[in-house]
């Protein structure tokens, strides 16, 4: 199995990015990730103030896939993400939905071991490891890797977890994958504005999907394919989110528009994901008993 | 067991409205209501533009609980519902996210029927019964019941079901609870404007909860505490709502701000309940984990 070190990084996702690394379509790799401010924050004395923001959310990679062709699905199934030992979460004037609030930054630093993260005395919960970086080259130009997309990129989506596989449009040949951004808890929303932030090391399969195409990208749940969109507001997110389910709901399903519409409203839910970054993002979940497989046809 | 049948409605929750009936609190009744439409729409030739509005989401009641005053805490626990044997979907020019993609108005009348929704063949579904508006006598003025607010109202929540209690501030001695507008079945955002609207009987149970109180309706899940916040934009109820889960668990956890602010990023999700009613709803789940029981004090 093929192990990628975080020594190699982006901090933008380019459409000509250079790939550090080609693996064939089925493998297996083991990525080794920075937490999302690049390992910068290693005691509570250091403040979000005092460090470099400009490589904020740095993602390992790119890894080029053999075979894989621009305009083909590219698969991500996530088996496996181990934590390192910590994690940061930060506090700082104007950060998150309450940041007003706030006077002082702090910084605290978690123990992350045994599978709990320990916040204080009696405040001790189960680990929910989650990707928040995750994505490929985009058609053009070059995405900060803090900002979400077609692409994916920052999506802090925590569907994109072990067991799940997430589906991405592919803009350039080889897709070009960087991860990074591992969080050890966060909930929807994101809501002060960070997760559990945390490096570690995600064990990945990656396989082509030949002649289908995607707008952006989807994660498959056990239960589900939930739908992703970004954009600026939660509003044009959300209608982005449900223009592609029931464009999709229409080709997959053969069903007319007021059908999918009716349908998407009974049966699928819109959920947030995150309303912090320079876009927010949303995904919406179309359950299996109405579309049991992303591609019906 | 009391029967309340749906011949005594409401249009509006009003701070001096008169009860229909007086109960004893921790009395079980069974409350009839009409779909959201108060049974005009029973064809599919009858669209929405021609049907009166004015009485949209007309609910039963109101029920007075003796004892329960005003400043304390209502619980509702919902024990059953039943649903008519059919349901009502309709669309109409500009009505949800993608409404202007409209062109005509349609209505389906749905088969709800063996604990399935019938759409077409090929596509029948589980009914996930629902109460789309329950609420209580405001703290003045009135509101009409196809608005959500503090009091309750047309929250559209789908959590608001079997086996769920419902926590409500109490602004008017009895509490004066009214509700009615049934979904077979509708998902997070109600994205099309409408769930599968029907009429049914739901069974409750009332208590008073003395020497406490809410600002807001709270759901009480298997797992969760879901606190309910609605107002003009998502942005501003997922505000509201992440400031009522910080200030209750700096309170019944006693936690300083910036912990119990932590805490909601970590661990609690923010969820849509529906964005197309005159205020939109969104909820914060707080994880039994983090807060065991509603009030810890």
């Amino acid at each position: 199995m093929r192990f990628i070190g975080k020594n190699r990084t982006i901090t933008h996702f380019a459409a000509d990015m250079e790939p550090i690394v080609h693996v064939e379509s089925g493998a297996t790799i083991t990525v080794e990730t920075h937490d999302c401010y690049g390992g910068q924050i290693d005691n509570e004395s250091i403040l979000r103030p005092d460090i470099n923001l400009d490589t904020m959310n740095q993602a390992t990679g790119p890894i080029f896939v053999k075979g894989l062709g621009k305009g083909d699905v590219l698969q991500i199934e996530i088996k496996d993400i181990e934590l390192d030992p910590y994690g940061v979460m930060v506090t700082s004037k104007g950060l998150g939905v309450l940041g007003e609030q706030i006077k002082e930054p702090t910084t605290r630093i978690l123990p992350v071991n045994e599978g709990q993260v320990w916040f204080k005395e009696g405040f001790v919960f189960p680990v929910r490891p989650m990707i928040g970086v995750i994505g490929v080259a985009p058609a053009s130009g070059r995405i900060h890797c803090a900002v979400p997309g077609e692409h994916g990129g920052n999506l802090d989506t925590k569907d994109i977890t072990i067991g799940r596989k997430v589906y991405f449009p592919v803009f350039q040949d080889g897709g070009l994958i960087a991860l990074g951004d591992l969080h050890a808890s966060m909930g929807d929303g994101e809501l002060d504005g960070t997760g559990v932030e945390i490096g570690g090391r995600t064990t990945l399969t990656v396989r082509t999907v030949k002649g289908r195409t995607l707008e952006a990208p989807v994660v498959e749940t056990a239960d589900s394919f939930l739908f992703l969109a970004s954009a600026k507001t939660l509003d044009e997110a959300i209608r982005k989110g449900s223009e592609r389910v029931v464009g999709h709901l229409e080709q997959e399903l053969s069903l007319e528009f007021q059908e999918a519409y009716r349908l998407l409203s009974m049966l699928c839910d819109v959920r947030i994901s995150q309303i912090v970054n320079p876009l927010v993002t949303v995904r919406v979940a179309v359950p299996k008993e109405l579309l049991p497989r992303l591609f019906m046809k």
